[in-house]
């Protein structure tokens, strides 16, 4: 059956590394006879959001429901549009209205990578980090009291639900019993944070219990985070709450060296609604305009998207073209090389 | 004047590492001339929670609050007594008993001390981080509902106060303008904490107005946790709420190498109640009782409280005194040495 896949280019970058990520899955369909229909919108964007005062149309959600995955490039113009309101207009809303309820994001360690860690080997660094999505830390709940006194103060609220964290924990020690190492190791800092850390570490115990062949150990966040740039080689699955995940996805890849080349997924695993693929990258004004992006976050996040649509066979294709191209090239200049966006778009696309 | 110091070595290797403190400070205090008291305690420790079903005398506020400082080993010992009935009942209620509303660390990179990271030079990492130390997401606001139903969740509260989110910020502002590089970076997560965080920098810009001679940027945490291994050198002071403070002062020590060594400092700069000196690395139970743990934390502990006490030159005498002793010798086992704790305590007591 064919595939239908909407393309959210969205800001910056993201338009530019969007047509290598295409290229890079259209080769791997054509190799593997996968069908794919694409179709592209210009929302969310910024500029839609310049327009039209928004990020997306008010029927996004009908728009975009039909879907089998979301090619999602970055979001995020600061100049004319804060962060906070591009963000929570597109990809958050994403995230909790398409229970988009895993982000998972692979950290390895690739030859032809720069490692910013002493004497670290390629292979050394081979995780998956599996972050719960749509809950805990990140809460609308909460507000301000005594504003503008002295005695304002501001109360946030952390949700933890029984449903959004035993399903994250589900899936995160499924995925590490079809892993070799079989070892899951969960983030938490259940010795400072009273209420919901030591229910999460509950929840841990209750669902390894169902795992007796996984292996499962507890860190605290301040350890952990000091444990991936000491001994990031004794991890394997990685499983944390939205903000301990988010703060280990991108600290996992800075020790690997590949904050700029790496891929996330947004996973609704039961199919109900459509997963959604991103770069880490974000949509980096800064380097905006030159065509000089790495395309290589968008292409591997092709790849994550294939595997999730059932094609491992091209998931893996498209990954080994990538470590292929890190290893002999063509490069942009981010990792040290002279090629532009699409060149090294085009390379990976012939080696797949 | 006498200062009078309470000593409560608490357990495992804090009973060992106490001894070399002590000595270290009297060895800074005979040569400056400072007077010092000092007062010994057997709680808080797992043994007397052992003896008495708690951590510490239901009086210890007021056998504690007529010190000048507070000279703390380690507490914890999870074969016996549970991390969070351990720490909640000493180390947190220290913290907020005592109104100890900075948590300073020192982050440097030393000579004599091997860097986890490739390419970094003695000098290139020096920051100092202060963590807000007695509210924001620690705290024991919340609750359960809907108890061992599928419907089950938890709250659990952050409490932002203006009296608490200035202070710490004045003291950080404060402390960067007294040093070369004037740069102050504040931990943040507005982007996806819609609530808590925005009013963090709301009040970053407040009360760096008054400050205009400190440059200041804001980093989110996931972000930040990646420069720290990426970038260290361009950290100067950052500042950062309870739960980002924490994570941060593992991490960064633990990009210089130093997690071993790291002191920190628990203060009440107002000074109405004694402010408290630990070292960062805990009670250490594996290595407990063979006499090898690393002393010099603790020493440094030392020299952080002769400072706050008043006596920067002595501060500077233990420091130094450290720093020739980890390019010369002896060491500890964890720096590649064959020294006892007591060997290396001695040899800086000796220096000094
Ligand atoms: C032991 C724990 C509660 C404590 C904290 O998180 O504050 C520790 O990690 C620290 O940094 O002093
Ligand atoms: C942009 C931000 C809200 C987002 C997050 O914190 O979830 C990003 O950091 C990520 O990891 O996808």
């Amino acid at each position: 059956r064919i595939h239908k896949v909407a393309v959210l280019a969205g800001d910056g970058i993201g338009k530019e590394v969007m047509p290598e990520g295409i290229r890079a899955v259209e080769a791997a369909a054509r190799r593997f006879g996968i069908g794919i229909e694409w179709a592209s919108f210009d929302w969310p964007s910024c500029d839609y959001y310049q327009a039209h005062g928004k990020m997306m149309p008010d029927d996004w959600k009908e728009q975009l429901a039909g879907f089998d995955a979301l090619f999602f490039g970055a979001v995020g113009w600061p100049e004319t549009v804060p962060d906070h309101i591009s963000l929570w207009g597109s990809l958050l809303k994403f995230r909790r209205q398409f229970d988009q309820y895993i982000n998972l994001r692979p950290v390895r360690l690739l030859p032809g990578v720069p490692c910013p860690l002493a004497n670290k080997q390629p292979g050394d660094i081979d995780m998956v980090i599996v972050r719960e999505n749509t809950e805990g830390e990140y809460s609308s709940v909460g507000g301000r009291m005594f504003e503008g006194t002295e005695r304002e103060f501001v109360l946030q609220e952390a949700v933890f639900t029984r449903t959004g964290v035993d399903r994250a924990l589900k899936f995160a020690f499924e995925l590490a019993q079809k892993r070799p190492k079989k070892h899951l190791t969960s983030a938490t800092k259940s010795n400072g944070i009273s209420i919901s850390m030591p229910y999460w570490d509950e929840r841990v115990e209750a669902i390894g219990a169902d795992y007796p062949e996984v292996r499962h150990d507890k860190y605290h966040i301040d350890i952990l985070a000091a444990r991936f740039v000491l001994s990031p080689e004794r991890f394997d699955v990685v499983v944390a709450s939205n903000l301990f995940g988010d703060i280990l996805s991108d600290l996992g890849p800075a020790c690997a060296g590949t904050i700029g080349i790496a891929p996330s997924a947004n996973l609704n695993p039961e199919r109900g609604f459509p997963s959604l693929f991103e770069p880490v990258h974000g949509s980096a004004p800064d380097i905006y305009g030159k065509n000089i992006a790495n395309p290589i976050a968008m292409i591997w996040c092709g790849a994550m998207m294939l595997d999730f649509l059932g094609h491992r066979e091209a998931h893996d294709a498209i990954v080994a073209a990538v470590e292929r191209c890190l290893v002999d090239g063509p490069r942009t200049p981010d990792l040290g090389g002279t090629a532009d966006t699409t060149a090294v778009g085009q390379a990976i696309a012939a080696m797949i």
